[in-house]
């Protein structure tokens, strides 16, 4: 076969292929990431690229107009490398390197305070790897117990660890070790299926201390603390997209893309393996340590991720009845997934519920503590799913609904992810419907952002531009509106003040899409409320999670019915709290059980069960209305 | 480096090697077995080889009397190669291929009966890796369970097992097989740290059997039972000398040889290793199955052996207060050791009570059933060290006494192993002292095993050519009996006569070794019975266990002191128990579990200990006399 050299514009990446190679795929391969919403399938239009020199072979590029292609867009998906080409990559294509997971809002890693959730005991420092100095008796013909035994009962002396455990490299050089050091020692355990691991023998007074990661797996982005186990404090985070968005923007994406391609599984388990260890380098490098310091490592991530990152086939989770291989995932060896961190250290998953339903929504449970609360709490985490707990200490509801990606840009023609050039806040003027609006980095506007959105269409329907519906005034009749093939459009931002080549508009259908989103939502909130025959007023508290929850404007989210209309003080925007359980299971062993209590506690609603369906169906269609069918459930945005 | 070519006769085995190439380490990587009792210390003078043809560099050889030299004998161990050479290995050298394990007296793997042990409960069929038949129910959207806690709690509907574990490469294809064969399954369970993991998914219905294995690792010989897990039916036996002979006879040889080679640890590692994948080819081959279709593992051996077949260095089990690294031993993979059966297998060893009370002898225990024993019970396990237990099924008393390798053929001149050519038994005549004897396999005697030495003590005592000290008669003048430098000796068969080129003899000094050897036995019963304040009256049953226990004649081992003076039909020789105890493990997860009680409930005496030594210094003293200083302990002999 021909080698061909494809270079990436505008950052001039260069990488060699045969003939016949698919495009995206070589993307992904040099390191160029480009938005893909579907995973390849050609349906989502996300993959655009411009052919600037050379020829490609175009597949089916059927979603592309006519103007496009002609212009030399291709869907980079569907097109093949058939000689020498330059590639532009625009930047509504892109996913731009802007990280919003380590500002301020994605949390410190810190716990949240005891006045934020009104809780008293706090996690005691019992990390999953910890280190014990001991000075054990000296042996002699009366007391002569093994080297093994004898260590084992100094571990007991203040503890009960009845099932201590070590492997072989630990006792091929226990005898050398503790006469070296003349019966003192330092001693690591791992904590390991409810026993310990005696995982690591060191000198006494040993100052070199261990760390350990905690992982949050997102979908969209990865967020990694590296933390001091002796002190529990984070001391270096890093952040990343998760590359896997090259082969499908959603979880649903990604599991097509395993389902469709030979090799798929490996190909996304060995990318966000790649992208882990990218993080961890950095970590490691910013804090001067080896990665062999680094004992151990906690993961959360939803059903798929975990499923991904395991290497496991995720493709039942959305089939019907929806059945994750695992939801309670043994620890497993750090060098059997090729994490990079100390060979044989364990790396813990925190468990799932259900197939959408994980390990990053227990240890958001966790994080928050609402398992221990008193107050009936409502926690919500807004991402492609819209993932919801309803309870307190005494009880425990989940449900997840397919609020689809709307409020991360996916299904909206100018929808984006909050990076540069997004807007995030709109101002309309009543009479004349001229709008200013303000974008991430005040660059020029490329798109709009899911808080961006939200703002959008509570002022949209405020001034009257769009009704209860979501559909245009049809007797309004301005420059802004105007039609296309078969809806109505309205400019939020011409051509000319873009940062791309186009008016920025939303469109009837991306309205009907983020009402669908809103309203899957605000449904399964009523699902919960309903099966434990209660009513928004009983909920005392909200706890919003994730980076997308912290821009949401509150009033905006109660006038378009996203969120339930209640007074703001029983709001919370929490953070990214599956990294934080993640990192409080880290340092606690009690809690890190106690995530799988909560696992086990928490009743799974399946809202397409036979029992559920129709009902589900009934909130799901009133509740696609702004902000509902039901005004009396919005007293405070109606009145 | 110059390299040189070496042949060993007879076998004509050839090898090339580096000029400086250690001679008796060149015999072992060449698989040719060379006796080295002292393991390469020069100091036993068992390795000598002849020099046919070309020339070696020889180190100290002070051993060798000049007429040797002469002859062109020379340590192999103090040997190195700098020329092409041609080696004889005389018989007296050899470890002949001539084995006595797999004869009938070494027990053909079956349980005793229980006539054999008056005792009625019997193992149950419960193997420590175990197949199961499941039917699943199918998942439905109200029973959305995941895969994993599906088969769980199949697992569980009649069990209980808590704490199931699966490694990852079975999550990896449980959710396909699981619906590939519609919810029906065979899984198969593997006992590890005291839950249960699923090691391996198979079709409904597998008619395939799952084997085991149960291994003795003896310090001399090895014994594999292959075992069809599916019935508890042994269908393969093999045996072979442990190859580490090469590296020092006993356990303290080998030990040596570890502390005093770079690499040395490795290389006896490896060389237990190697000889039990060859067991295990021959096994598998001979039952015509993959050695895949091996699953899981049981071995028994001392506390050396253990250590060094797992690799740990056994340097402080000789040392005083000889401390083994470890007496409970955790399952370990297959593939960490090396052990060619299916990959991450578990792999279990016995464990043992001390340096020198270890797996063979726990097991022995358990396949005697001793500790269900009404009767007060002695069990003796006679090797290097004599290793014995005294109790019931209410307390366990144990010791080991340094017996020596003199019963194994180690320290006298003309001793060898139970194999071709050795002398089992004597015939004297009272008045010309002319003997007869007989050998095994009939052939031209070559010298003296175990049973035939104890046999030629007695007869030597009873005509009165020795007396009580074991010396010879000082008044007896005959033409067998001679001087040598400052001793005595006898000659048993006239050079003419004899497989070799020299007489076979027996001197003052072989008999005192011998009495050395049985008086440290009976000092170690004498003492387990002062300690528990109880005389040899209350013994009620001796098991005799080892392949060397069954030639013994009970009358000739009475005669000579080694064995406790009571009526025939309390003795029983019981074989190999540390393989029968390990086959009984493998296939009862409950007796393996027994075994651990057996070994936390065993009280071990160590009789170097301050508060025991002195009196055994007198037992062992007044022991070394035929048969004891105290007559009235050995009534029936003296009478
Ligand atoms: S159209 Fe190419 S990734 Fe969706
Ligand atoms: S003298 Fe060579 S091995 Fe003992």
């Amino acid at each position: 076969m021909a080698g061909y050299t494809v270079s990436f514009l505008p950052n001039e990446i260069e990488i060699n292929c045969d003939s016949g190679t698919n495009l995206l795929e070589l993307a992904a391969d040099a390191g160029v990431e480009i938005k893909a919403v579907c995973g390849g399938a050609g349906s989502c239009g996300k993959c655009q690229v411009i052919v600037k020199e050379g020829k490609v072979n175009k597949l089916d590029q059927g979603i592309l107009s006519p103007d496009k292609l002609e212009q030399g867009y291709v869907l980079a998906c569907k097109a093949e490398v058939i000689s020498d080409v330059v590639i532009e990559v625009p930047p509504e294509s892109r996913l731009s390197k802007h990280q919003i997971l380590l500002d301020d809002d994605m949390g410190d890693g810190e716990y949240l305070t005891e006045e934020d959730l009104n809780i008293d005991d706090r996690v005691e420092l019992s990390p999953l790897y910890q280190r014990l100095e001991l000075e054990l008796n000296e042996p002699s013909l009366v007391d002569n117990a093994s080297d093994l035994e004898r260590l084992y009962t100094e571990i007991n002396r203040d503890r009960n660890l009845p099932d201590l455990k070590t492997p072989l490299p630990v006792l091929k050089e226990l005898a050398s070790h503790l006469r070296e050091y003349d019966w003192e020692t330092g001693v690591s355990l791992a904590a390991v299926n409810g026993n310990y691991e005696v995982a690591e023998l060191s000198a006494p007074d040993d100052e070199n201390s261990d760390y350990g990661i905690a992982v949050d797996i997102g979908t969209t982005t990865l967020a990694l603390n590296l933390v001091d186990l002796s002190t529990g404090k984070t001391v270096a985070m890093e952040g990343a997209y998760n590359k896997q968005a090259n082969y499908g923007d959603d979880v649903i994406g990604r599991i097509n893309f395993v389902k469709e391609n030979d090799g798929g599984l490996e190909r996304l388990h060995q990318s966000i393996i790649k992208s882990i260890n990218e993080l961890i380098e950095n970590a490691a490098t910013k804090q001067g340590i080896e990665h062999s310091d680094i004992k151990t490592a906690v993961f959360a991530g939803n059903t798929t991720m975990a499923h991904l990152f395991l290497g496991i086939d995720p493709n039942n989770i959305r089939l019907d009845p929806y059945i994750p291989t695992l939801n309670f995932i043994p620890p497993v060896r750090a060098n059997e997934l090729g994490i990079n961190i100390k060979e044989e250290s364990w790396v813990y998953c925190l468990p799932g519920v259900a197939s959408f339903v994980g390990g990053d929504i227990t240890s958001g449970v966790l994080a928050t503590e609402l398992s221990k609360q008193d107050k009936i709490t409502l926690f919500i985490d807004i991402g492609t799913n819209g993932e919801l707990v309803l309870g307190n200490q005494d009880w425990l509801m989940t449900c997840s609904c397919s609020a689809g990606p709307a409020f991360e840009g996916g299904g909206i023609e100018y929808g984006m992810r909050a990076m540069t050039g997004a807007i995030e806040l709109f101002d309309i003027d009543e009479e004349t419907y001229e709008m200013k609006y303000s974008t991430i980095d005040d660059a020029p506007p490329i798109g709009v952002c899911g808080s961006g959105l939200i703002n959008l269409i509570a002022i949209l329907n405020e001034v009257g531009i769009i009704n209860r519906s979501g559909k245009f005034d049809s007797e309004l009749e301005h420059e802004r509106l105007r039609d296309r093939d078969y809806e109505k459009e309205f400019v939020l931002v011409p051509k000319e003040e873009a940062g791309i080549d186009k008016d920025i508009v939303i469109t009837e259908n991306d309205i009907k899409n983020l009402l669908r989103s809103k309203g899957a939502i605000y449904a399964g909130i009523r699902m919960m409320l309903r099966n434990m025959s209660l009513t928004e007023d009983f909920i005392e508290q909200v706890l919003v999670a994730g980076g997308f929850g912290n821009y949401i404007n509150l009033d905006d989210a109660k006038k378009i019915g996203l969120l339930p209309d209640l007074p703001a003080d029983k709001f919370k925007f929490v953070g990214n709290t599956s990294l934080k359980g993640a990192k409080i299971s880290l340092l606690s062993k009690d809690a890190f059980d106690r995530v799988e209590e909560i696992a086990k506690k928490m009743t799974y609603l399946e809202l397409s069960a036979e029992d559920q369906s129709q009902d589900f169906m009934d909130e799901f269609v009133s509740a696609q209305f702004i902000p509902h069918t039901d005004l009396s459930l919005f007293p405070s945005v109606t009145e």
